[in-house]
């Protein structure tokens, strides 16, 4: 279980109210290369993985999905109507107003289908060491489409650091698998294959 | 932020292998009105609603997330192809072995279309009761297919009663926002309507 | 069955081509809290309902799918496609031209998963109270984007007080399902939970 | 808009409770080919139609989502725990109980992607035609699954045949928009193509 | 199986950076009524139908995917971030950068909830006839949104060409089915029915 | 563009129907790690990749679907109504009978949600190469559940062998772009990072 600490992994304060980034941002809320679909997809694979690092790193990328609500509430609680409606985002207030929902930056709904949990820790691995390097060419994108906003790129770049860490240690665990499995034949090599 | 605790919020020991039960029970993992669905509603919700209940529900229902889950892998760790087949979860093993995987009892991948945020409080907080109603509902059910299994009936009875005490919470937090509307004519009032 | 009256509830003479509005009122044919959602979720519930409220309920909730249908059509038939560009209406124009089809305002195309029907005619009832109060809300968010439309704003408004009718009627609804509920112990109080 | 006369299109009587072929009927309710499908697309369309058979087909194919959903609730309304899980229905009843809800055989919900409005009525009626005889097609495929429960097949039957004659009628209408296009140049052979 | 060719069926040239008409051509490659959706419909049907129709439509299709993909890679790999911005194509952008990917105009993911496979050559060969008449009224909506680009319009017009092409191939085909059913009772005479 | 050759890339040739197996190797046509998810991701992505990789082993993948929808209609086109219902497989034969379509092995139809272009060639491969151990597994979950039917495991057994071949050809491919990166300072190492 997980016991919530009132504070952000990494501060957030901007300034400026900017519901056309927010249109874009949302991705890494509820896209299919977001901080849900990270934490989701880590959290789930680990009930079937050989050690912690899926529940640990879990666990971060539900500080990232605040992280990023955050950002998206900060750069739309105080827009007025024609600020959305000029940051074409009518669509989304329509149906939202300007809470934070699980959509990517085209409006669809976060789906499971952006993620796997094969039964097979090899796959696994190579999924999260897949959704690590999305997560970040999706944070490149941001950072290109904010190049006005210090206050929103920080946080970003912050965000964006932290997936080539844990694509590093994906990248161990992946070693230990291959390890275990030269010395104990172990997974992949099954007698009827 | 949250900190990961090594416990879960409820014990859950099941001797018996079941994947029977596994496949409905998944449902509450990532169906219509699952844990996920619940905790993300209101970890969604949160950033724009005025108190603090969203964010501590919120974080209870990743805690049944997390006991949901260990039902389910307690429940098919250990099956057999055999068993799996007859349970009918061949079609969950082609693609997901037995690693847990947030899809309905049906096999549909979780959807976002499951939840509403829709930047008024008062909506918000009757999706809230509607969603308590609606896992509860499906709690029962469970424990109508369930019958003979104690280890596993015990904790689905613990988590359908944590329903009923958010439903009375999400209660008073919507009887707390109609008393600031009597008193401001805030939220629904407004004067183009 | 149904028989078909050659008239809408309520009058709708728009004057104005603005396909600006057609692309967010859309949302309330085909969207997440839209009247198709409505009709469908009372006419499929009612076989499990204990009375005759969700068969009349989801028969009107028709007429204003018919009525929604009417305004969009009439803001966009006339529509040049330069308006259309405008608009931001390019992307439904080339698969849907000036029909009228079952989307979100964010293009998504409509899904049953926005409705349940959970076999628990409280749990249902508690479903129902939260659409009418999440539709409610929508209509208000369209009234803030139509503000210089008197001629779509009028039956808007329409629309948006029968919600709040309908949400007395469910509520009426579930007061007489908690009333037999505490003469009978029926529905909730199963002897195995 | 539309009355609701109390009485069914065709009479339902089934005497035995089977959940195994609800199952499997309950894709002409909310499955790619089914009533929901049909009468959406219809009532949809017929904005744009020049002519007023979609409303009407449309309308009928309300009263056949009706019969479909009756035919469903009969099978199950006293189907027992071990009934509803021997017939392979237990993922159904985990989030449905025995109420109706739109879904395909499969157990997908309805999506709107079953269907299209293209504003170009050749196009429409084209789609039109081919949702008769995709409709006529699964309830040839039920009457196969249905082969010992007459009280079944009975209204199947009826079903089918008006898919039949909606496939004549829309083959008329095409008929009809095909000689006013051969007269006006209108519709297809715009002058850029 | 397929050999590749390295040309494409008719030669695209375009000139000019244009990602507002990348942003909805886009849905001729994953859209409702797109090449993909032709191209996975006629090859999966054809396993089961009783000509090769199918299967050489259905290549072609590939070579059409190709070719509309080919016009999406031309009008935007040189497109700036304010282009792009300027284009309403920022939300692609985020998650797809200028890469093709099979959405709709509208950003819907494609699902094959847009195809159908009856088990039924007639309801099939309806399909495929509706299907092409749907692609040709989305090349005549595309034609129209490309008024100024002829490097885009004349690829455009061959691919409607080719569509009104096939849908006289399919009702050929569907003609030669009749005649079979017309000697033999064969497909939709069944005893049962 | 794309010439068809009229053989498999390795032979089938089922002598048992046998709806069981269909029921779960449908999922390599039309699910999350299917040949056609693997087809498509690799086609689409070539537009925008260093060297022509994707677009062979995308068409290697079409011969792929080939071969697994050849499996499926071997194993399913002689089977009784009644082997059909024994086996699960009666869902699917109400909405497609024994044709081919592309869904999961659960029932879901196909959704491009599974796969990604992301504008970034690290990334697209890092993707490839999880994609390729993603379909490995499932090819070995299949074998598991086929342990009776040598002519059925032949072929899948040939089909997981390609995808471990297709590992070693995306890994060279993205050492060659880590060496290209390396001399550039190209990709990933913009100077607003």
């Amino acid at each position: 279980m997980w016991t919530y600490d009132k504070k952000l992994e990494y501060p957030i304060n901007i300034k400026n109210t900017n519901p056309r980034l927010a249109k874009v941002i949302i991705s890494q809320y509820g896209g299919p290369d977001g901080e849900l679909a990270a934490s989701l997809r880590y959290l789930s694979q680990r009930f079937g993985m050989p050690d912690q690092k899926s529940k640990a790193i879990g666990t971060e990328e539900l500080a990232h999905l605040e992280m990023v609500g955050t950002i998206v509430h900060q750069l739309t609680k105080n827009a007025s109507i024609e600020e959305i409606e000029k940051a074409g985002l009518a669509p989304y207030y329509t149906d939202h107003g300007v809470d934070v929902y699980p959509v990517s930056a085209a409006g669809v709904p976060f789906t499971a289908a952006y993620i796997a949990a094969k039964g097979d820790p090899v796959a696994n691995l190579q999924e999260d060491l897949a959704a690590e390097q999305k997560a970040r060419a999706t944070y490149e994108k941001l950072i290109d489409l904010c190049r006005d906003e210090p206050d929103v790129i920080d946080p970003l770049r912050f965000l964006r650091q932290r997936e080539i860490v844990h694509f590093q240690r994906f990248g161990e665990a992946l070693n230990g698998v291959h390890e275990r499995l030269a010395q104990k034949k172990f997974y992949m090599n099954k007698e009827n294959c």
